[in-house]
């Protein structure tokens, strides 16, 4: 979309001296040079200062490139922009204009124009201020040179044009189309916040021109296959099913055999073919073989080779980008201890800095990843170590605080007797769980099992029970605050169960239940074959979202273009309708069709809700007949452009996203400095056992074996206790530098020890 | 299927000092032991040597992993197992073996039960004497511990005992099941030549674990998807567009959504829920999302990566086997030069062993090798030297000889006057070909159009003109050798145009006619994009077979359980035919079914030929009511254990191959030995200029462009020239081996100079 200004947000701009970390503020900049020169200590650091550097932590920690002022007030105003309301707002207003076209005609629920013109201009207004804002925030230079500023400035006014021109022909009674809509969407990839859409949108169109050229080899073979279908077939008088002539005309049959292609019209297409004669099953197979198997692969391959390459690149800019951001904040908050010496970081400023960083940090965490920057306790850091606190940050680390049982304090002597203390452990045992995941799979079984049968419906009560005596035990045995906070999930069960009778509610307490049922990916996770394909699949996660996005902005664009072609075209009838129509989904050019037989006039074009379930159906199987009937030939233009755009683009960069992420599984380990953190969590102490230190799924699931609330008082262990959720990722980003982080350039790492300072910009000068 | 025996056939038996290269011959190991001890220099090689050195080339150059006799007579029968015409002769009566299927009950073309008996008897005969000969070349121990030979013995027993059986019975008019035929495709497996199918079916055997854990939480995810929509919908008293009762029934549930999986039922299954509400179109969104989606992109990961862990470990050890076994040769044939020196091996000796080893190379292409292993022109070679041989009999040198046409020679005046000589430029102008090549282009478009036109029909007559022009010209130019050599097909439309005249005529000609477009391929080969595409397509081509021979396998087991189980059940009548039973296939079971509805009667399992057509229609899309509804719900077992194995075992290792193909060629250029054969011609100025040395596929296509043969006497070009045909290699091993080439470790080829002679085999005990 806008990869010029992308690239220049992965490289900070400054080149060479003139751009040096403090470039916009001229205070500061004459601050740096003095530094660089030496002699001076800097000491006391202003509250702005402070406000500067947390923002370029938190910028490298969350990956923003955004080149702002290092003014006092662009700096608050910045943190205003990056507030996290603000986003909330704007994404709450992107999604009110999207969803508007629930309400627009073709609508779900029908609401006057006025009003949805009105909602729509209070988004642009919303999407006016934020822009305005960014203005204010980065040089006005940068905010013209930036494609993706632009490309919202002609949407917001386009959508305007449009809802003027729509207005006054509705005024006017005249035909109006909406065609601003399509272009909503687009936000969602412009925003500041829409980095990893950008990304994403960029790797595809990276491997356009490779996926071009296959395309066109795949097309030169789709023709050439037509070409002889033709000739083979064409002259013999062959049926259709529907008694239409067979593979006659020359475009007919190119379509035909693209659709083939999708499997959608396998065997059909063969079968006039195939009933006449099986010599002509070999002409499919092959085209089968060339067509479905090989060139699906080779679109596969291409796209997977692209995006493997382009990725790699993209990711070592931003780490690059990232080093770059650490290393102006340390300048920004550096002094000299002794004459001479390397610039340094106190303890103090540290602490400040990380606490405006992360508000929500607890000092024990805090102090933690201090320990672990200063290495050899001399009170200050120097360049290297303050440059990790980012990856340091972006590593997750639980928090235990084990707090004794209120029981144990209300009344010590009966809840640590011996009886009480022999069912806490029964009950922290690994039998325990297992004896009630056993539960839980007969009852699964039970649920499968006929409901008629009164043993059946009676065995609910049974598991029912058993599952109160579970949480009653482990409400004994755990801390309540621990346990709540862990289970509120259960309680919703017991609320579910107690609140509403009848039937319906139990078929609800059985869906509930099901998901219960998942706990059983806990037995599952237990192996550790399994083990590593869970964790994949759970680490994958992320950018899911990330693809789900993507995919939404492709199916919004096409259900409304799909909405204008065939609104109103196909017709479906609920299912107690006496209408005759209903019979050809209200349509006559559907009579006798496949589609209406099948019954599949609910697959249509009405709204907006129906076109996104279509599409998906369409991404699965190209099924799109009916539609070129209600409308005419040239309709199949929009199901091939969907298809090419979905399936061969989106779906394989899917594909190869996930293998991707398996072989890094199969061949990455932690990370160096996950481990380090790791270390030192064993060093001090501090760690939870190894046995309990296993990331598997348990740490996610509803469970609280590992839970260090239990109210035993038995050891004496530290009041508090670090763990790594080393297998889970905050963010995307960190994801993905993780899985090139084994290709990274090791220079990347080396520079870090340039004596002279400002190492990013030479390095980034070459990239 | 044999998996000790082929490690131990690429293992060369021999560990240690008792196993050295000559094994078998005592008269022969003394000698080596000799030679070690340095001071003998022995001349003259007895015949015998130079068959034992041309066996070990030859079995270094195919990767045969035989460990044969070393005596005389062993020698001599080993040469007979390994002829040409032997082996032409197994794999004919594999074939015959195999279509005996055609003539069997359910038969295409029945033939008595004797006379099919008869011919089995003879097939089981040659593969009997195949298996004598084969237990005559190797020692006994060997043979009886091969589980291929075993294989082999237990599958000829047990179809003497199975026919024996069959006969029985059907002579006392029995019910008899022919169940031995399920073992014949296994005779392509466990024959020695099997090799790459072999290896096909480890890789396939090697990456099971993995597929099976994944496999297993893929069933978890769908009988859990399954419980949740028995609860949602199972109640709803839903009814599916046959009148049927709609996800009431767990298993039906698990295969309906099984099959969705395959896409064959999507968006049916899903229509009776989304047409009561639109909310349950997000189940199924989710589930594909996660079955289809992510746990198929999981199992190609999971093969994608197995694959090449295995395959990387196979070929490593290929490559070893094979210095392993050029070392043996060069041991057989070394001599000293001198005291204490390494042994080397004169050039009389090396031409007289490639001469045997390959009786077809020319004298130029031999002296051409020669040239590149004796670097120094010493009229010796050493052990680096003489181990390369394998590799470079494997690059493909094609050996031009320029000869003057006869017209120049017959009246030399004419033709090399200045108007002829223009002409002459002229047809070999690059021109010439692009303006045919639009020809082809134009008659490819009329082909296309509508031939009832008297314009479009009369233009046949123009373009059959042109194109014999082009011939006629071609023929004047170029030396009628090389054109004829080249050109057999073009003389086939000729002959087609003038043979038979009429409409089918005609359309024959059409389709030939199609083929000739296939040389605007070179248009697209021109351009250097596709160039790599189309090379890297031609180049998986031979490993396709090896899928190919794997599907037979495959296919052919599941097409004879599958005849046993349904065959007869649904039946086929003709398009004319007026039996009221071909609405419904002639089964009342089909009655209103979509089965019949769509006509697809013709796919059935009544005998091998529909049989097969119908695994690929199922392979394409897995549809299967049909036959559940002929016999019993269990019949879909056979579907599903149909896809697991085809689609997601074998087409994902297919699509790994291709995706490996293309990384490879992305990745790696031209291997070293290559370049270094490249640069030898290329200093001995015997290259076919540059332009046209550009490996290309002009080279493949009917095209005379590059043939030397022009009669064009202007420049003093040697002779005879060398051209490599350098992106095509000779057998799949080759390719496998470049692909993994840049992988393989370095030690691999250090160990060549190891001074102390036996280097392979400390490196095979490592293996």
């Amino acid at each position: 979309m806008s990869e010029a200004a992308e690239r220049s947000e992965n490289i900070p701009a400054g080149k060479g001296k003139e751009g040096i970390p403090n470039g916009g503020n001229p205070e500061k900049s004459k601050e740096v040079s003095l530094m660089d020169s030496g002699p001076l200590c800097l000491i006391n650091e202003t509250e702005s200062d402070f406000d500067l550097a947390s923002i370029y932590v938190s910028d490298a920690q969350y990956n923003r490139n955004i080149y702002f002022d290092t003014s006092p007030e662009a700096v608050r105003l910045y943190l205003r922009y990056n507030h996290w309301l603000a986003k909330v707002l704007l994404y709450f207003f992107i999604l009110v204009d999207l969803s508007l076209a629930l309400f627009e005609e073709p609508a779900v629920l029908p609401l006057p124009i006025w009003a949805t013109m009105l909602v729509e201009l209070l988004c642009l207004l919303v999407f006016t201020i934020r822009l305005a804002h960014y203005a204010k925030v980065i040089p006005r230079d940068k905010f013209w040179k930036d494609p993706k500023n632009i490309c919202i400035i002609v949407i917001l006014l386009l959508t305007l044009v449009d809802m003027i021109i729509y207005g006054a022909l509705k005024a006017t009674n005249c035909y109006g189309v909406r065609w601003s809509r399509v272009l909503r969407p687009l936000l969602l990839v412009n925003v500041t916040e829409g980095r990893q859409l950008r990304r994403a949108f960029r790797s595809i169109r990276n491997a356009l021109p490779q996926i071009f050229y296959v395309f066109l080899l795949f097309m030169f073979s789709l023709l050439m296959f037509s070409l002889m279908a033709l000739k083979l077939l064409g002259k013999r008088g062959l049926k259709t099913i529907d008694g239409a002539p067979y593979f006659t005309n020359y475009l007919e049959i190119v379509f035909d055999l693209y659709v083939l292609v999708t499997t959608a019209n396998s065997p059909d297409v063969m079968m006039p073919a195939y009933n006449s004669s099986f010599v002509f099953a070999i002409f499919f197979i092959l085209y089968i073989l060339i067509n479905t198997y090989i060139f699906m692969s080779v679109f596969l391959a291409v796209v997977y080779n692209n995006y493997k390459k382009y990725l790699k690149e993209e990711v070592r800019q931003l780490v690059r980008a990232k080093r770059h951001k650490m290393a102006r904040a340390f300048a920004v908050l550096q002094e000299h201890r002794e004459e001479g010496g390397q610039p340094v970081v106190s303890q103090a400023n540290w602490n400040q800095m990380v606490r405006l960083v992360q508000p929500d940090i607890s000092n024990a965490h805090r102090e933690l990843l201090w320990s672990v920057a200063d290495d050899k306790n001399q009170g200050y850091i120097g360049k290297v170590a303050f440059v990790q606190l980012v990856d340091l940050l972006n590593i997750e680390v639980i928090t235990l605080k084990s707090r004794p049982h209120p029981l144990q304090s209300a009344c010590p002597a009966l809840y640590l007797s011996a009886p009480s203390r022999l069912l806490c452990r029964l009950v922290q045992h690994r039998a325990f769980v297992i004896v009630y995941d056993l539960i839980i799979l007969v009852n699964a079984v039970f649920i499968g099992l006929d409901e008629e049968n009164p043993m059946v419906s009676n065995s609910e009560w049974v598991f029912l029970a058993l599952y109160l005596l579970e949480i009653l035990l482990k409400l004994y045995v755990f801390e309540p605050k621990a346990f709540f906070s862990r289970h509120t999930e259960s309680l919703n069960h017991l609320s579910l169960m107690y609140g509403t009778g009848g039937y319906t509610s139990r078929q609800i307490l059985d869906i509930v239940f099901i998901l219960r049922v998942l706990r059983l990916i806990r037995v599952v996770d237990s192996i550790k074959r399994f083990r590593a394909i869970i964790n994949t699949l759970i680490r994958i996660g992320p950018a899911i979202l990330t693809f789900g996005q993507l995919i939404i902005v492709v199916y919004y664009i096409f259900a409304m273009v799909g909405m204008e072609l065939f609104k109103g075209k196909v017709k479906f009838f609920e299912e107690d309708s006496t209408d005759p129509d209903k019979a050809f989904c209200g349509n006559t050019d559907l009579k006798g069709t496949a589609f209406a037989q099948l019954n599949y006039c609910k697959n249509n074009f009405n709204n907006v809700v129906s076109s996104f379930i279509l599409l998906v159906e369409l991404t699965v199987v190209n099924q799109c007949s009916g539609f070129v009937a209600v409308t005419h030939v040239s309709a199949r233009i929009f199901f091939i452009l969907f298809h090419i755009m979905v399936v061969i683009i989106i779906i394989n960069i899917f594909v190869a996203f996930v293998l991707e992420a398996f072989f890094v599984e199969y061949s990455v380990d932690k990370s160096d400095l996950q481990t380090s953190l790791e270390r030192k969590i064993e060093e001090l102490e501090l760690a939870v056992e190894q046995e309990k230190l296993e990331d598997n799924l348990v740490n996610a699931m509803e469970t609280i074996d590992n839970d260090q609330g239990a109210g035993q008082p038995v050891d004496n262990r530290p009041a508090l206790m670090f763990k790594i959720a080393s297998k889970r990722y905050r963010t995307v980003d960190a994801l993905l530098q993780r899985m090139f982080e084994a290709d990274l350039d090791p220079e990347d790492f080396a520079e870090n020890d340039d004596p002279d300072g400002n190492f990013a910009n030479p390095t980034f000068s070459s990239a």
